[in-house]
């Protein structure tokens, strides 16, 4: 499991005074890219150097109570999934206070960046998300 | 079903060249926002000066294939289930060339927005959803 | 002049219940990306294609009424000045009632993708610009 | 002076493979928030119970080097005019590397959040902005 920081902004926020239920996902993909940048890959290598990148193929999240500006939020995550194309993540986000506020889950596939086929998750990848699988 | 036109724009993209995953539910929402408002109701009246309002407790969203910036949309809204306190609504997301680049559903209860307490889909909304679902 | 419509969504207010004020700039890219198409000019062919592109070195705006959800818009574009290397473009955000609610200025550098270094302009973009500075 | 930390993440970047220009500016209210947390002055009290709020009735930025994914930043946060009934904020943005990428400044107003008229500075907020604009 990783844990990541983050916090609600008014950017998250709209006009019914709460989260944007949209910026859960923004709270996901943050935490998702600190744990790759702790792993030493950074999204920044992967597009523009790199042959290969993962896709979201499918996104859910759960909301349990409402986030409103100021929050400080912890982002807990764990992949649940590892097969041959394609993983799955999952995330837990919790308040300062412990409040589980919303869950999430998000299915990647990897692909051949110049092509877009569908490729086996390359070993550089395969071997990050193991070793958070078993942390 | 309710149809609402929209197009992907530079900020709906990121720095991998295609639409940042989250924002298909921008698309969503803002389709959900055009079908409230055709009904006559307004997100500003419901949330600043009605005694109800609805929350997103679930979202998930399938992505079928990558949208850039400039794409032109279609956004299919359906009513799917109408409950005593929650509804839920489906997207069928299209592109000018008849694609369906990816769907998505909502599920939301209706609350009172001062105690923020689950109560009845009001009389108002259940009729525009109940009209929307036959339609 | 050029003229683009577009709509206050949710996702462009914050909980003070009207714009958050970067997302005016929203409107502004997204006039200024409905003008560049219109002249035959996609930012997708622009940034995937072209070896030339152009960065914005500097952006300001006034807020003159406030903006909420549902808010129809007018956004009209016009080139201010177009020099040898750079170009501003001035905009006017006009509610559907015909109030000035805001306006704003770009200022925008051509650039050579590849190496990132200031460009003349390119022939293909100064005589789009050069049409909308007369029309 | 008030430094505020922040960082790049994707859906601040466009597929132009760098900053969304705007996305600036959300550097600049995260910073704003921040700043005025550490007064004990929050958003969600400001706009939710108190009887004032400021708005913003003027942003401009420069951009002098591009920021791309995963740049951690420090944003440097000063009052640089402080009036009856308006104040200026001005902000230095830093990457880690000690490079400065951008420069910004906001105008804000206070006003009376019921009727929305200009008021002048309550006591309470000034005394905060006096406290930073000396420190």
């Amino acid at each position: 499991m990783f844990i990541a920081k983050n916090k609600v902004r008014m950017h998250d926020t709209d006009m019914a005074g709460i989260l944007y239920f949209p910026r859960q996902f923004r709270f996901v993909h943050d935490a998702w890219e600190d744990w790759m940048e702790s792993k030493g890959l950074s999204f920044d290598d992967l597009f523009k150097r790199m042959d290969f990148a993962f896709v979201v193929v499918h996104a859910e999240a759960d909301y349990k109570t409402p986030l409103k500006v100021g929050d400080e939020l912890e982002v807990h995550v764990q992949v649940i999934h590892l097969g041959n194309t394609s993983f799955s993540v999952g995330y837990k986000i919790y308040k300062a206070d412990g409040t589980l506020t919303g869950t999430a889950k998000t299915v990647h596939v990897a692909i051949d960046t110049k092509h877009r086929h569908k490729i086996k998750i390359p070993p550089l990848l395969r071997e990050a998300l193991e070793k958070i699988k078993k942390s």
